[in-house]
């Protein structure tokens, strides 16, 4: 009962951390306005996180976690059959355009974190980037491409539309997921 | 004599402004280290300009002018024989990172200026994607392109492209012009 509710505080401080850090930036939020705004004390902060920074890492490497499984679609896109390779990749891009719509804040606070968002970005580009060469071994990929290259387009067209689209409801994740992959998949991929 | 050297004066203060607000930005930039750098007095300063915001609308619309010859590059493209058309706008690609690898201190001004930055940006974008819908109606670009998102895409890999592989020498202009041909033309043209 106790580690169910102390779960249940744990949760309410990252939910208000998360916040708080996207609408006035992490410098500016003070862990006195976390716990306010979680109904908590100063003292539950404390219980399960050593500083404002900690509570940060917390909430980075969790997106981290969820945004990796995305950066490996393209190792699962190695195994379809010739001709289904398109289609799944297309709908992995609107599932990542859908992750990133739900979780706003999240994304803000790790892409513009500073030198944590480099570090998130340059992870995603060099596992996009690596299975993109594997699958060109396989010849699913154009040997023309450059991995690293197109991993960083991939990367800075699905950062721009989020940002100019998909918050702010003008596309939807459908749109943009194939407009994404009618951008990218004939110039990259040898099947199309 | 003295217009001549009167234009010299102004080019070497419009020189030391992009050198210092790319260096150390805008707000921190005083009008006397313009003048410092130029190697000129505060009077010589306000014989041109009003201010220092003057100074970096001019380089602003300096900049500008000249990015806006590439957005047209699209409006050439529809002028192209069949088979001619993705040659072009591969060379306009290099051209284009020949040219921001020459400014860098004028694209990052003009970029990442906040508010100019956005407006220089929706400017270049809305250029091209009305270049692209011309293209569209003359069946050189593909119907199921969204002109307004592709637009966008292209604008957000250029500047992740200088920003991450052009001013560090690590790629050349000619491999990211080839590349960036690669990736767009064959999801954007008909005839690839």
């Amino acid at each position: 009962m106790a580690a169910a509710k102390g779960e249940e505080s744990k949760k309410k401080l990252l939910k208000a951390a998360e916040k708080l850090f996207a609408e006035k930036g992490f410098q500016s939020t003070k862990v006195s306005e976390i716990v306010a705004h979680a109904g908590l004390t100063q003292a539950a902060f404390y219980l399960y996180f050593a500083s404002k920074e900690e509570i940060l890492q917390h909430l980075l490497s969790e997106f981290e976690q969820q945004l990796g499984n995305f950066g490996d679609a393209g190792k699962k896109a190695g195994d379809f059959y010739p001709g289904r390779v398109q289609p799944y990749v297309k709908d992995q891009f609107v599932q990542l355009f859908s992750f990133l719509g739900k979780n706003p804040s999240l994304t803000k606070i790790a892409l513009h974190h500073g030198k944590h968002g480099d570090r998130i970005r340059e992870k995603i580009v060099a596992q996009i980037a690596g299975n993109m060469k594997e699958n060109q071994n396989k010849g699913i990929v154009k040997k023309e491409i450059d991995p690293q290259i197109a991993s960083e387009a991939i990367v800075a067209v699905t950062e721009r539309l989020i940002d100019r689209y998909l918050w702010n409801g003008e596309k939807t994740k459908e749109e943009l997921g194939a407009q994404a992959a009618q951008i990218f998949l004939h110039g990259i991929l040898n099947e199309s």
